[in-house]
C-alpha cells in the first residue's frame, strides 16, 4: 500500500498526474489504492486450495454460476458447505463434485496435500454431533490440513475418551464438538496442551434450548485455551483451526 | 391412620363418642386424624436425628426462641443452615453450638453414628464451591451418613479426579458439586454407578449467569442416574443423598 | 480389574509376556484392563436386565443391525426409545417386539420380574403427559421394579391425587411428571416420605416456554428429597428411579 | 358528566357563557369536562376510604406535602406503600400515622368497617411472602374488606393448607401469594370457588431468578380461575381483590 | 358435604353401616365424601351451564366418547374448545354441535340466558387476536353471561378505542386482548372502573417473541384492577369474567 | 378540529343544534369532531400516496374486497405488505398490481415521484437481508422518496462498505439492515451524519436467536443518531424513514 | 475535506511539501487528512453548540482536564453526562458550569438559541422517569431545540395525556420516555403524526426486569413511525430528536 | 509417559520391583505414571515463564502462602489475576511485586523477553474495556508475548481503527474486546488474516444485559477467524493467544 499512495504521490509531484486525477483516485479507489491489505493477501493464502459457497441460501443455478466464475477464474479446488442432497444432485449433472452427505458439503476439485504444523483433532460427544463435525474436518482438509476424527467420545463414557488420550496430546489443534451439556470441551481443554476449538451443537432436547446450554457451558469452561464459534459452526471452527494450524508457516 | 378412623368410628358405633364429636375431630384434624402419614413417619425419622431451622430469614432471636421449644420437646440435635457468623455469635451466648463458617450452619447436638448403607461422596469442581459442599456434607452427616469429601477435582484437570477412581467406584450416592460449566455431574456420572445429585452453583462469572450456565449443563448430562437440585442447594442435595443411602435401611 | 493388572504383571514377570505387549495392553485398551470399573458393574448389573437403544437418531436398519449383535451376544432383553411407529413397523419384520404406541418405545424379550426395595410410583399431572410418564413407567419395570402409575392425578384436582395417598405413602420412589405449572412435584414431595424424581413435560402453550416453567417450578420444590431432570426425560427418571429402588440390594 | 357538559351547553345556548369561554373550558380541562368517567367514579368510590400514595421513588417531605393536601381536602383516610421505617419516622412527626414494619406501609385514619361480599382469604406459601402479603391484606382491608390471613401454608406441607379448606371454600376472593415454586395458587385453585389473584415473589434463591419461576408457574395454572399480578405486587393484588369482593355490591 | 360424612356416622351409630363398609367409603372416595366442596360446588354452579372438553390433545373418537358420557348423565350443554375443523366434521356427525371456525370451539345445547351482575366487554387490540377474543366471549356466553365484542381498538388508533368510551365505563368486567405490545390492557385499566382480565397472545413476530412481550407489558402494567392469564388463554379469561360477573348472585 | 366544535356551540348558540342533538353529537363522534387531528392529517398525508395492507393473516379475497373500497373512494396507490406468491397470483388476476417476490409485496398503482430532502439509503450486511430490505426501500419509494440501494456491505468485509463512503454520507436518512451481529448499524452510524434506524433481521443461526442477537447489538450501538425498530420490521423502517426525510417539507 | 487532502497535493506538486512529508501526513492523520467526513461535519454542527463528555466512568480530574483542552481549543458549550453530584461539585470548583441534579448532568456555556424546525415534547409515564426525560431535554436544548415537557402522562391516566393533545399533535419530534409496561411511546405514537423516539427505561420492579419489559413492549409498538433506543438512553434520544428536527435545516 | 511405564515394567521383569510394589504405583499416581502427559507438558512449557494464581476468591495469606511455595519449588515468575489494591499492598509488604492497578493483576518476578511468532495486538473499544484488556495484554506479556495495545479504536469512530490498520494486518494474534454492540470483533475479523480472539465485556448499560449483548454479538461473527472466551475473561485470551503466537515455536 505504502508503495501505491507514494507513487501517487511522485506522479504528482511530477507532474505525471494532476491534482484532479490523484484526488479522484484516493476517493473512489479505497479499498485497492488506499490498501486493506486483506482482500490481496486473502486472495494469495487462497490460492490453490478453496474457494468457499454457502449453500443454505442459494439456488443450485445461482451455486452453478457462481462455480462457473470461479473456475473461468483459475479457481481449481471449491467448498460448498450446508448443501441438500437434492441441490447437490442439480449441482453434479453440471460440475463434477464429491458429495459428502452426513456433512452436508460438496467438494470441486478434490483435497490438497496437508501442509500444516501438525494434526487437527475433531472430536464428538455423540453419533449425534457428526454432522457439524465432518463439516469442521471437511473444511480443515480442504484448506491442507490432516485431520484425526474422535467421534462418540462423550464425558458419560470417559474411557473412550481416554483411550485416545495420545491423540489428543499429540494434536496440533482440536475442535470438541457437542451438544447437551457440552462437558467434553472442558475435559478435552484439561488434556490437552494446544488450543481447543469449542463448537456447540443444537443436538438435544428439553433444557438443551436448541445449543444454549452446550453454549454456556463451553463459554464457561474452566481449562485454559479453550475458545467458542457458533452454535452448529462446523465451517467456522475448521477454517479457524487451519488458520491456527499453518502459523509461521 | 386406619387405625385412628376405625377408632372414631368404632366409637361412633360403641356410642362412645356422639357424631357430631366424630364429624368436628373428622374436620378440623385433618392431618392429625385423617393422617397424612408423612407427619408422623418424618417424625419417627428425625428422631434422634436432626431437626432442621432455615436461617436466612430470620433473627437470632427467633432461631432462639425455635431451639428453645425444640428442645424442651426433646430434640436433642439441631441444624441450623445460611447462618451468619454475627447471628451464630448471638446463640452461642445461649446454646452450645458448633459453628462451621466454611458451611455457614451451626450444629446443636453432635453428629449422630452414621447408619446408611455406605458412603455418600462430596465432590467439588473447585475450591469456591465449598461451601455448598459443607452444606451438603455436614447436612448428609447430621442425617446419619458416612460422608467422604473429594473437592476440587474439576474436569479441567482430570487426572485430580481420576486419582480419587476408588472412592467414586465406591460410593453409595454422589454429590457433585460445582458452577462454571458444570461439567463434573456427567463426567463423574459416567464414572460411577450410584446416584449422583448435581448441585449447580452459583461461582463463575460473565456467562455462567450465577449458576444458569451450570444448571443447564447438569440437566443435560448424557450421564444416566443424575438428577438435579436448585443452585447452590447444599441442604437438599444432603437431605436427598441421606434419603437414597438409607433405602430399605 | 486388579485381578487384571496383577495378571499381567504377574506374566510379565514371569516372562510369559514382553514388556512390549504388556506395555501395548496397558496403552491399547485402557477400560478394559486398566479398569473403568463401571464398564464391568454396567455390564453385570444390565446381566439378564435389558441393553437400551436410543432411536431418535437412527435408522430402522441401524437398530436391527445394533439389535443382531446385542442378541449374538447373548442380550435377551432389549429396550428402544424414542421409537417412531413407522420405524417399530420396519424392525418388527426382522425381530419380534412389544411396540408401545403411547410410549413410543419397543421392548424385545419381555419384561424381568421385579427385583427392588418396593413400588415405583409414576405420577402425571395430567393426560398428555402420559407418553413420557409411559417412557419412564416400562424403563423402570424393564430394569425390573414393580410400577404402579397413577395418572391425571394434577393439582388443581387435589382429590384426585389425595384418593391415592396411600399409593404415594407406600411408594418406595416417585416419579413425578407434569407440565404446564409443574407443582405436582411439590405436593407429593410434601406427602411423600421417599425420593421424588420431578420430570418436567414440554407439555403446555405460551408461558410454559415447552417446559421452562415447570422445569423452575420443579427445581424451586420446597418439599426435601426432590430432584429433577431434563424435560420429557422420562428414560433418565425411569433409570435413575431403579437405581434408587436397588439400593442395597 | 353527562350532566356538566350538558350544563355548559345550556350555558352557551342561555348566553351565561360565551362560545370562547366554553370552548376554552372544552379544550382546557378535558378530563374533568369531557368526562373520562373514571376521574368521577373514582373519587366517588374512594370516598370515605382511603388515597393512596406509592411511597418507594418520594422523600418524606414529599409525602408530607402530598398528604397535607390531601387531607386540607378532606381526605380522612391514607395508605403509604412502601415505606422504608426511616421515612415512617419522619412522617410520623407530623401526622399520626399507624406504621406497619411487617408489610412497609403506614395507614393514616384508620381502617373502615368491612363492606364486601365476603371474606378475603390472603394465603402465603411461607413466613417470607409475609412482606408481600401483608401489603395485599391491609390494601384490601383499607378498601372495605374483611380480611382472612393463612400464612406459611405451603404445598409441601398440605395438611397445613387442607387445616383451613373451610375458610379457603367459603373466601369470597382469594389472594395466593408465593415464591419458589408457586404451586400456591394451582393447589388453592383447585380448592377453592372463587376468583384466585396469585402474586408471585421474589422470595428464593438460584433458579427462582427472582420470582420468575413462581410467575411462570402462576400464569400456566392448570385451575380455573386463577390469574396473576406483577412480582411482589401485594398492592394490586389487594385492590383488584376489593373490586372483585364490591362487585353488584 | 358435611351431610354427608354425617350421614355416614349416623348409618355406622344406627348399625346400618358396619365399621368395615364405613372405612372403606371414607377412603376410597375421598373426593365425594370427604368433603373437598369444590366437586359438589362445582357441579352445582355448572347446572344448565357447560361441561367443558379441551380438545387439544384429543381424537374426534375420545371426545364422542366423553360426550356420550356427560349427555347420559344429563348434561345439556357441552363446550369443546380447541377443536379443529376436521374434528369438528367427525364429531358433527355424531352430536348436533354449533362450530364456530373463528374461536376453534364447537357448542352442543346452545347458549343459555346471561345471568351475571352486568355485561363483559371482551375487546382486542388488532384482528388476528379475534380466535382468542371469540374463545373468551363464547366461553363467558356458555356460562351465562352478555358479552359485548369490541375488536380491532388497539392503541395505535386510540380514537377507535375512544369511540367506545361509554361500553367500557358500563362493563361489569373486562377481557383486554392484545398481542405484540399489550398495551391495551393499561389504556382500558387506566380508563375502566372494573375488574380487567389481560390476556397476552402469541400474535405477532420478531421481538414479540411469541406472546412474551405482551405478556410482561401486560404484568408490569400501571392500571389498578388489571391481572393477567397465561398467552392466547381465551377460556380461563372468559370463565374468569364469568366468575366475576356472578359474584353475590 | 377547533372550528368544528366552535361551530356546534355556534349552533348551539344560534339555536340551530338543540343542546341534545350537540351532546350527542360531542359524545358519539369523538374521533371525527372532538378531533384526533391525526385522522385528518393522516388523511391528508396519504392522499396521491399509497394505503397500506398488511397482508400477512387476510385471505385474497379479503385483500380484493379491502382494495375494492379503497379504489372506489378514489385512492389510487396500494401498498400489500406480506404477501405470499400465491395470494398475489389470485389478487392479479382482478387488480393490476407489481408484484415483488424478493420483497413479498405488491404494488398497485405504480410509484409516485420522489418529494424528500435527499436519499435514503437502504443498506444490507448480506445478501439474506434483501426480502427485509426490499420492503424497507419499496416503502419509502411509495411514500415519495428516492431510494439508494446497497446491500451486502457487511461490516466484515469492511472495503465493501467504505467503496460507498459517498452515498453513505450524503444521504438523508440511512436504514442499516443486518441479521447474525448486527454489527452495520454501528459501523454506519459511526460514519454518517444523518439519522440511521437499524433493522435488525431473523437470518442466521444457532446463537443469532432468531434476531435477538442483531437487536441486543443494535440497541447498544455507541454511534449516536441510531434508534432500532422490530426484527425483520422493513415496513416500519420505510415508513418511519420517509417520515424524517419530509421533516419541514 | 477536500480542500485538505488538495492542499497537501498542491504542496507537493509545487515543492512546498516533500513526498515524505505528505505520505506521513496521510498516514499518520487518517481521519483528519483522508477525510471521514463524519468528523468534519461534526464538527460543522457542534459549532457553537455542545461538545459532550460521558462521565460515568471518569474522574473529576480526568474531565477537568478534558474541559481544559476543550475551552483552550474555543469550544465554548460543554454537556457532562452522568455526573455525580460529588463530582459536579469537585469540577463546580475550576469551571463554571450549571448542574442539573434531577438529570445528573452539567452544562458549561449555557443553552444556545433554539434553531430546529418544531418543538420537540418529552413526555414520561411516570415521574420515576424523569431523569431520563431531563438527560433527553437538556441535550435536546443543547443542541439547539425547544423542548416541551410533558411529564407523567402515563397511559393508565389517560385523560392527562389526552389534555396535552395540541403540544402532541404540532410537535416536530416527540420523545415517548416510560418504563414498567412502556405502553406510552404505541399510544403517543397512534395519536402523533411526527417521528416518536421510544426511550424505555429501568424504571419498575418485579416483571419490568430491569427495562426489559417496555424494551419490548416499544419495540412490538403497532405504530407507525416509532423506534427505540437503548434503556434509559436519554441522551441518545436527545442527540437524534435533535437531528431530525434540524432535517433540512 | 512410555518410558516411565515401561521402566516399570522392565522392573518388574527385572525382579527391581515387586508385582505388589507395582501394582500400586500404577494405582495410587495414575496422573504421575500412567502419564496424563499434560502435566509434564504443562511443567515445561512454564518453566521460566509464569504460574498463575487467581485471586479472586483467596486471601492476602492464602496468596502470600501459595507464592511462598511456589518460589521456594523454583518458580521465579508469578501473576495474580483478579488482585484487589488492598490485597495487593498486604502481599506487597511480603513479596516483591509490580502491581498494576487498571488491570487489577499483581507480577512477581517481571517479564520474559517475548518469544512468540509476531505480535499480539490487544484491541479495545472504549476506554472502559481498559481493565480487562491490561489483563489479557499482561497475560500475553508474562507467557512471553510482544503485546501492541490498541484502546478506544470502537467501531462507531472508524477512522480511529483504521488508523492502525498496518498493526492490525501485521498482527500474529488479535484480540478484540468490546462491551456493548461488540461490533468491533466483526470489524477487526474482517481486516485481519490471523486468529482473532473475541473478548466481550460487561460494560454497558441497559438492554447490554452484563454483557450478553457483546457476547451474542461475537458469537455470530461474520468473519472468519473469530473465536470468543467469557465476559470479561482477558486472562483466557490472553492465555489462548500465547498459546497460538507459539504455534511451532
Amino acid at each position: 500500500m505504502k508503495t501505491e499512495v507514494r507513487t501517487i504521490l511522485e506522479n504528482v509531484k511530477n507532474g505525471d498526474m494532476s491534482v484532479e486525477d490523484a484526488l479522484l483516485k484516493l476517493k473512489t479507489e479505497p479499498f485497492e489504492d488506499l490498501g486493506f491489505a486483506k482482500v490481496d493477501l486473502h486472495r494469495k493464502i487462497r490460492q490453490g486450495v478453496a474457494e468457499v459457497i454457502y449453500g443454505a441460501s442459494k439456488t443450485p443455478e445461482q451455486m452453478i454460476g457462481i462455480m462457473d466464475t470461479m473456475i473461468k477464474n483459475g479457481q481449481d479446488r471449491i467448498l460448498i458447505t450446508r448443501l441438500s442432497p437434492e441441490a447437490a444432485g442439480i449441482i453434479g449433472k453440471v460440475h463434477s463434485i464429491d458429495y459428502r452427505a452426513n456433512a452436508r458439503l460438496a467438494l470441486y476439485g478434490g483435497l490438497p496435500e496437508p501442509t500444516g504444523i501438525g494434526n487437527i483433532v475433531v472430536a464428538t460427544g455423540g453419533t449425534s454431533d457428526i454432522p457439524v463435525a465432518e463439516e469442521a474436518a471437511v473444511t480443515a482438509e480442504v484448506y491442507g490440513n490432516k485431520v484425526v476424527r474422535l467421534f462418540d467420545v462423550g464425558v458419560a463414557g470417559l474411557h473412550r475418551l481416554l483411550a485416545h488420550k495420545e491423540e489428543i496430546m499429540e494434536a496440533s489443534v482440536i475442535i470438541a464438538i457437542a451438544g447437551m451439556e457440552g462437558a467434553l470441551a472442558s475435559v478435552i481443554g484439561g488434556l490437552a496442551d494446544c488450543p481447543v476449538i469449542a463448537v456447540p451443537t443444537s443436538v438435544g432436547y428439553g433444557a438443551s434450548f436448541h445449543g444454549l446450554s452446550a453454549l454456556l457451558s463451553m463459554l464457561n469452561s474452566c481449562a485454559s485455551g479453550v475458545s467458542v464459534v457458533n452454535i452448529d459452526n462446523g465451517f467456522g471452527a475448521g477454517y479457524l483451526g487451519s488458520m491456527i494450524n499453518h502459523m509461521g508457516v
